[in-house]
């Protein structure tokens, strides 16, 4: 089984859940930075030519969001079994895909470039704090996204909402003791087993 | 069982697949122009503050993807069977969510803005466009997203893809003879009994 990823949000989603659940995999490195998800092999596996996508024997998948619950579904773990709570996890699962990520991820784009342009800059910085605080409102509960445990809805959005926590904190976009639940909860996915593991290995294999 | 809802590409997705299993349940407007998303009883039923949104009892979901992901399981129906085709539909089902529509949406907001932003709208007309002829790819084969039949996968692109045929075509951004297995699957799918009834049942509820 092929994972073939880079180490960006994303592409550490589905790490996190296979490490959980012990899969056994290879990471196959597709580097952006060089335009490698352009490559005629990559674009097989993947036709919209972004990471993650899979490979296992003849069957492929792609997006990080299916590559989870396909796994989830597949280990029968990290999604709550109640149908209340799977029905909460679903929903933030698909918040995190069509509204943190890429609100989040346009920010970076404007952020990094070198022609500034206030208007959209501000409005994805907006709306990204704006995500972070409906984040922060789904965790005060009990510390979790769905059904009062680890899910798969959480591993979508850490990779997301983790780093944004450093980068906005040394901006000043936000102050030390905002979003406290959202700070708690990326803490302890950061701190599990499987995650430190992942991780590492994700860099080991990036690094080649 | 409540609908909250609005007549948008996101807001549409729900009523295509309610209609096709023949569910019962009821349109309640959320008047996003006026900005009726944000009051407090529907931030009860969704934290994002966003349509669509459903309630059932006591239950409550977010997210087109989540909705539709939902009654699929919940009814049987519109999700193939074989596992490498349901790998497909997960795939694809992601893909809209996470591309095309953040990507369309962005275009939107910046080609409607009155001071002209020629990057940003370049921008998100280009990955809209390519987005497109990813779209196109995925339909050449035998019509359909996945699994050779129309699919949830199929419902959540098209209430996207099915308007920028249009509104493309109508700039020049588009020509006649482009992306034709796109417009194909867009006939077909806008003529099916169900669209037409659900569109019809939107819009009557919208008016008011």
């Amino acid at each position: 089984m092929k994972l073939y990823t880079w180490d960006t949000p994303n592409g550490q989603k589905p790490v996190l859940l296979l490490e959980e659940i012990g899969a056994q995999y290879e990471i196959v490195p597709v580097n952006i930075l060089e335009g490698a998800q352009d490559d005629e092999t990559f674009r097989a596996v993947n036709p919209n030519g972004k990471i993650p996508a899979m490979r296992d024997a003849d069957l492929v998948i792609f997006e990080s969001g299916a590559i989870l619950l396909h796994f989830s579904e597949k280990s029968g773990r990290f999604m709550p079994q109640d149908p209340a709570a799977r029905m909460t996890a679903l929903s933030w699962i698909f918040w995190q895909v069509g509204g943190l990520g890429p609100m989040a991820g346009q920010w970076g784009h404007f952020a990094r470039r070198e022609e500034r342009d206030a208007y959209a800059e501000k409005r994805y910085l907006d709306e990204t704090l704006r995500l972070l605080a409906v984040l922060e409102k789904g965790l005060e509960n009990d510390g979790w996204l769905a059904g009062g445990a680890y899910t798969i809805a959480d591993m979508m959005a850490w990779p997301w909402a983790n780093p944004l926590l450093g980068m906005f904190g040394a901006s000043g976009a936000i102050g030390e003791g905002e979003f406290p639940a959202v700070r708690r909860w990326a803490e302890a996915i950061a701190n599990r087993e499987a995650t430190v593991r992942g991780m590492a290995k994700l860099k080991v294999a990036i690094a080649g």
